[in-house]
C-alpha cells in the first residue's frame, strides 16, 4: 500500500516511473521506451494518474491497454487517500477548480499553466484540459441560474441578459480561434536579461473552437450603431475581483467590437463544451487575433465608453517598450495598449538540448499570426511537421521563422525587442539538439 | 556661349558646379557651402537648370535669390540651344513625359526613378514632381475627352464612364495614402546576392494627398453587394499595354475593394492636382496600405472576377519566396500575391559614407506600416527627426527600426529574407557614416 506522496516520488527513469491507475499503482519504467506514442509522452503522467491523460487519447479505451498495464502493476493505493481540501476560509484561491497534471504550472495562485510543448502541435484544436490558463485573480463561483451580464454606455439602451437570454435571443456564432498571452516566450527574453512576469516557454498560445452569441449582434439589438463618430471602445469587466472588490477589466476598440469581420464572440462554449471554470465559465470575451488579455473572462458587464478600460491590465499592463525602456524610466501612457498580435512560431518537437537518434529527424510546431484581417480564420494557426536526414554526431540548431500574409516576418533575435515586462516575446525559435 | 552638354560636365566642386537659370550660365562652386538648405541640395541641380528645383521651394522665389545667383554668373547658353527630339516613329517610349531632373533614374524605358533621399523625408506629402515612379511600360497618351472606363462582372451592370461621369456621379473623397513599391531597398538584398529586378534604394515610396471616386461607390452603383459569398477579385487594366498589345493588370480581393475603411480609390487628382501622365493620367486605382503594383495607372477597365488578375504582374511576379528558393526551383504558384506590405523604415539624412562635423547630429528618416497600421514608435506614415551629440573621430553606425500597430517589427537583417526578385526589403536600414 502506497500514498500519492510516495508514487510521486518516482517520476524518472532513475527513481523508477510510477503511476496510478484507480486505486492501483504502476512502476512502467521499462515498458517506457515501448509506448507506441513515444516515452516523452508516458513521462508526463509519471508520479501521478494516468487517467486525465488516457481520457485525452482514446486510443488508451480499448481493453488490451489495461491488460497491458496490469504487467506493471507493484500495489495499491492506501485506503485513505483522499484529495486534500484546503481551508477555503483562509485561501481567495481555495475556490479554484481542479486541473490537469499534464499543465505546467507556471503560477498556482492566481492559476497560470500552459500545455506541454510536445502536447500543443499534435492536434489543430488544444484539448480544454490542456489549453493555456492566464488567471489574474481566483477563479469565481458563478451560479450560472442567476448569472447576470450587464451591457451599457452612452447611445445604447441597458440590457441585463441572464444566460438563457444571451444563448436564446441571439444566434449561436462559432468561430475556431487562437489565444495567445502577451507573456508566450517571455523565458527567451529573460535569458537576454530578466523580466518581470511569469516564465511562460511557448506554451501560453492555445487554439479552440468557441461557440457563442456576437459581440455584434448584442451591441446592435441594444440600440447602438454600426458607425459612431470619434473613437470609443467597449471595456469589459469580470466577476473576478481584488483584495479591494476591483474586477479584472479591458477593452477593445469600437470598430472591432461591432465589425462582422472581427467575430467578437460573447462565447459560451468551449469546444464544443460548456465553458470551463478556468475559462470563464459561464460567459466569456473571446477576441480573435488580439492579444488574451482582450479575451475577459466570467464576463459581468460590457460598457460602450469614450476612454478605453481604466483598469490596471490596460492602462499599465499589456504594453510594449524599447529595449532601452527600464522600470525608473517607463512611462505607461507613451505606449498603446497591445491588441492584435504580430506573427510567431515555436518548435514543439524535439525539445531543446534533446539527444536525438541518427536517422530521419521529425521537426514540429505551430505558426500564427495575429491581426483578425483573414477571412477564414483556421488558416492562421498552422500546425507544420518536417522530416529531415540527421548523422550521428552531429550537433544541430533547428530555427523556425513565419511569413504572415502582410509577409511580416519574425524577428531574428531576441534582444533588440526584449523589453521590460518580457512581452510580445516573437523571434525566431531556435532548438539546439545533438544527434546521438 | 555653352551648350547644354557643356554645363552638363560641370557637376562636382572638382570640376565647378555649374547650373543654369533661364539662358543664363552660373558657376556656383563658393556658393555651394553657403547654400542656407545644405550643400546636398543645390548640388541635386548641378549641371543643369535650377528651376524644377526652385519650383519645389518656393523660398527661391524672392527678389534677392536671383541678385545673389547674378554674382555668380559665367556666361549664356547657345541661342542653338533646344530640347532633343527623338525619332518617336522608332521609340516606343517617344511619347513619354518630360521628367524632373532630380529622380535618381533606375531605368529609363521603361521610366522607373526615385526621389533624392534627403528630399523624401523633407515634407509629409511627396511633390507630383518627384514622387517615385514605376512604369512597366511606356506611358500612354490619353484624350481625356474621349476617355471611358468600363466596369462589368457578373452580378452587376456594365457600366462605361466618362471622365465627366466618373467626376460627376459620385462624390469626391481625398485620402493621404502612402505608395510603396515592393522592391524598395532592393539593392540592399542585392548586395547580399544577386536578385533580378531595378536597383531601387530607399526611394520607391512616396506619400500624396489623392482625390477620387471611391471604388466602392463605382461598384455599388453597377449593382455589385456589398458582400459577395466566396473569394471574389477586382481586377483592373491600364491603357499601357506590351509591343502585343496586353495590358498591364493587378486585382486585389472584393472585400478590401467595396469596405469603406479600406479607402480604394479610382483617383484622378493627386496633391490638388489633375494627375501627372507618369503617375496615370487621367485616372488611377489607388490602394491604401497595399503594394503599389495594385495601384493600376491609366485604368481602362474594372473587372469584378472569381479569380485574381490572370496578368503576368498578379500571377508571375510581386510574390515573395524564401532565401533558398532560385530561379531553377522557382514556382510562382506556391506564393501568395504580395498585397499587404510589412512595417518599414528608412534614414534619409545623413547618407550613407557621409562624413558629418562633430557636435549635434540631425539623423532623419521615414516610417510606414502597410495595411493601415499605424507605426506606434518612431500616423502610418512617419517623418521622424533625431539629434544626437556625436565627436570628432568616431565611426557611427546609425540604425532605425520600426513597430507597427500589431507591435510587428522589421527583421533584423536582410540575408534571412532575401529572394530571388529582390522584393520586400524591409530589415533595419543602417547607414554608417564618419565624423570629422
Amino acid at each position: 500500500l502506497y500514498t500519492r506522496e510516495e508514487v510521486k516520488r518516482h517520476r524518472t527513469p532513475q527513481d523508477r516511473v510510477w503511476v496510478t491507475h484507480g486505486t492501483e499503482v504502476f512502476d512502467v519504467t521499462d515498458f517506457v521506451e515501448l509506448h507506441p506514442g513515444g516515452a516523452d509522452k508516458v513521462l508526463l503522467a509519471a508520479g501521478g494518474a494516468l487517467e486525465p491523460f488516457w481520457a485525452l487519447y482514446a486510443v488508451h479505451s480499448q481493453p488490451h491497454v489495461l491488460e497491458l498495464l496490469r504487467e506493471y502493476k507493484v500495489g495499491e493505493l492506501s485506503p485513505e487517500e483522499a484529495p486534500p481540501s484546503p481551508d477555503a476560509a483562509q485561501d481567495p484561491f481555495a475556490g479554484d477548480p481542479p486541473r490537469h497534471p499534464g499543465l505546467r504550472v507556471n503560477s498556482l495562485k492566481p492559476f497560470n499553466a500552459e500545455p506541454p510543448a510536445q502536447l500543443l502541435a499534435e492536434r489543430f484544436l488544444t484539448p480544454n484540459e490542456l489549453f493555456f490558463t492566464r488567471n489574474h485573480l481566483p477563479v469565481p463561483a458563478v451560479d450560472p441560474g442567476s448569472y447576470r451580464l450587464q451591457v451599457e454606455g452612452p447611445g445604447g439602451r441597458a440590457l441585463s441578459l441572464s444566460l438563457s437570454e444571451l444563448r436564446g435571443r441571439f444566434p449561436k456564432h462559432e468561430v475556431t480561434a487562437t489565444l495567445q498571452c502577451a507573456g508566450n516566450r517571455r523565458s527567451e527574453m529573460s535569458r537576454v536579461r530578466p523580466v518581470k512576469g511569469l516564465p511562460w516557454d511557448i506554451g501560453a498560445i492555445s487554439t479552440a473552437r468557441w461557440g457563442g452569441a456576437r459581440l455584434r449582434d448584442v451591441l446592435l439589438h441594444a440600440g447602438f450603431g454600426e458607425h459612431r463618430e470619434g473613437e470609443w471602445h467597449v471595456c469589459f469587466e469580470g466577476l473576478d475581483v481584488d483584495v479591494g472588490g476591483s474586477p479584472y477589466g479591458a477593452s477593445i476598440p469600437y470598430s472591432r467590437a461591432v465589425s462582422s469581420a472581427s467575430d467578437v464572440l460573447l462565447a459560451y462554449e468551449m469546444n464544443g463544451e460548456e465553458l470551463p471554470r478556468d475559462h470563464g465559465f459561464p460567459v466569456r470575451v473571446v477576441v480573435p487575433g488580439v492579444v488574451g488579455a482582450r479575451s475577459v473572462k466570467w464576463l459581468r458587464r460590457v460598457a460602450v465608453s469614450p476612454a478605453e478600460s481604466p483598469s490596471h491590465w490596460q492602462q499599465n499592463d499589456y504594453k510594449g517598450f524599447c529595449p532601452s525602456v527600464d522600470w525608473d524610466t517607463v512611462d505607461y501612457r507613451t505606449a498603446p495598449a497591445i491588441q492584435e498580435l504580430p506573427v510567431q512560431s515555436a518548435i514543439t518537437q524535439p525539445p531543446a538540448g534533446a539527444a536525438v537518434p541518427p536517422g530521419e529527424l521529425t521537426v514540429k510546431g505551430y505558426a500564427w499570426s495575429g491581426g483578425g484581417r483573414e477571412v477564414v480564420r483556421v488558416d492562421v494557426w498552422t500546425l507544420w511537421e518536417l522530416r529531415a536526414p540527421v548523422a550521428a554526431g552531429e550537433e544541430l540548431e533547428i530555427v523556425c521563422k513565419a511569413v504572415d500574409a502582410s509577409y511580416n516576418v519574425q524577428p531574428d533575435t531576441v534582444a533588440p525587442i526584449w523589453n521590460l515586462r518580457g512581452v510580445l516575446s516573437n523571434a525566431w525559435h531556435r532548438v539546439r539538439v545533438s544527434v546521438s
